[in-house]
């Protein structure tokens, strides 16, 4: 059996339209890999990028602040509700075998610290300026570089 | 949008086959109702439940104790490391609508407390004899029992 | 540099007199042996134990479920909030050296479920009858079995 | 009683002489105030602030990376393992009123940003330049915000 390979794509709940646009092509683009769509799996670039790759038959997976779930956005097929509030980002990442940033606030920002203490790869999209984040600036860019790290050839 | 429905099926990782078998039979009957089978992802009811699962196209996640997603069975599709050692057994309850114990020992019996403390369902076989967990002695009695919980009518 | 004794007081924050008065007692018990009173820093037997503690001039501990610790009872020294809700019972488990359970509900009974999960010594006071657990009827007892298990002779 | 305030001095395991003798100096000023000190009780910036605490009489608490504690430098009074690994970082910020980094690489980032998730002060000596840290120069500019921020007067 293969294994399944865990995207995770990370920003924040409340984003401008360009950055939902910008995560729910890289969402689309995802499920088109065949690759597991890992969230927070509530608003703004979180639901941007889960709505697209319901839309291309992805599997989505939000790791929750809440206890119950109730938190979750539309397209989220596996809730995983923590009750740890803003620690669940610690899971998401965790969850993950590379992080995609998409904009985001201090949040993010955790998840992107996170990472690197957990020497994981971040592919960001104007996102925080931290040394280690891999720059691009779009959805098909962030597949070409997950793709050379997982060291798939196509 | 349908929520998924996500069922727990918690026991050790270490089982009879006696136990193994009935975990394995359970695992078909969820994924047959079209539940998510959420565990935690390693070998014994664990693994018997996820391979039961797997032969009937359903979907199942692993909340896994490891950091990296090493220790999950070939059954696991979403794969959730947790590096929490047995305390990811909080998340295997958080995670599910219902829990199922399946025999298990002092793992299953802080999931069955948990799950109580989280004012949840535990229907159990041949497990720890702790009030309120509804006892009943075969997979097709726990189906029964969780659409009675969950008000499904047939 | 002397490493200093972490003795977990777990049980209901909702408990008879009968109970407050033994945690009471152990928790002056445990402070006069110089050792850090660790609970879950809520009412009943926490505060019990706690309030017992610092009359003798003890170190308390509280590892709480709240964001906070506006939670705490008056007898706590160390607030440690953890905004886990329930799921802070691990993290009390896992800061002690010993666990002594005293009455207690499903909290007390996950406590002593992942204690043996953990490998660690459970002394219980007309707690759960789990297998594993040493009971004993008074707080003494309490400190000559931790003595023994610590290998202190006095 | 008087509520105990916790203050996290935060910073890496692995710090140059300079910011040993800032952190160092830094735990001395805690201590003096009668504020506890919460760290991540590790080598570095963390065992410099508790060696100060410890050498002026203060409380000084560990919150471990380890499931046993044994990974808890010499100056610790009380251990909290979590057995979480990095993520332990959550729970040093969650146990502080305030939280001072000193230095620090991507595990320091992480609390900054996990601090202003959850809305707390972050004062800063030559670390991360994120928006939103108190940036100081010396140890005593440290507690001047810290009174200044807790509102004591003297």
């Amino acid at each position: 059996m293969r294994k399944k390979i865990n995207i995770a794509v990370v920003g924040g709940y409340d984003c401008s339209k360009k950055y939902y646009k910008i995560a729910h092509a890289l969402g689309q683009l995802i499920a088109q890999e065949g690759w597991v769509l890992v969230c927070g799996g509530r608003s703004g670039v979180m639901e941007a990028a889960a709505k697209g790759a319901k839309e291309k038959g992805g599997l989505t997976v939000g790791i929750l602040p809440s206890f119950d779930g109730k938190d979750a956005n539309l397209y989220i097929d596996v809730k995983i509700p923590t009750g740890l509030g803003y620690a669940r980002n610690i899971f998401v990442v965790r969850a993950a075998d590379i992080i995609v940033a998409v904009d985001g606030k201090y949040g993010t920002l955790s998840e992107i610290a996170f990472a690197f203490n957990e020497e994981k790869t971040v592919i960001g999209i104007d996102t925080w300026d931290i040394p280690g984040v891999i720059k691009v600036k779009t959805p098909k860019e962030v597949v070409a570089k997950i793709k050379k790290k997982l060291g798939i050839r196509k």
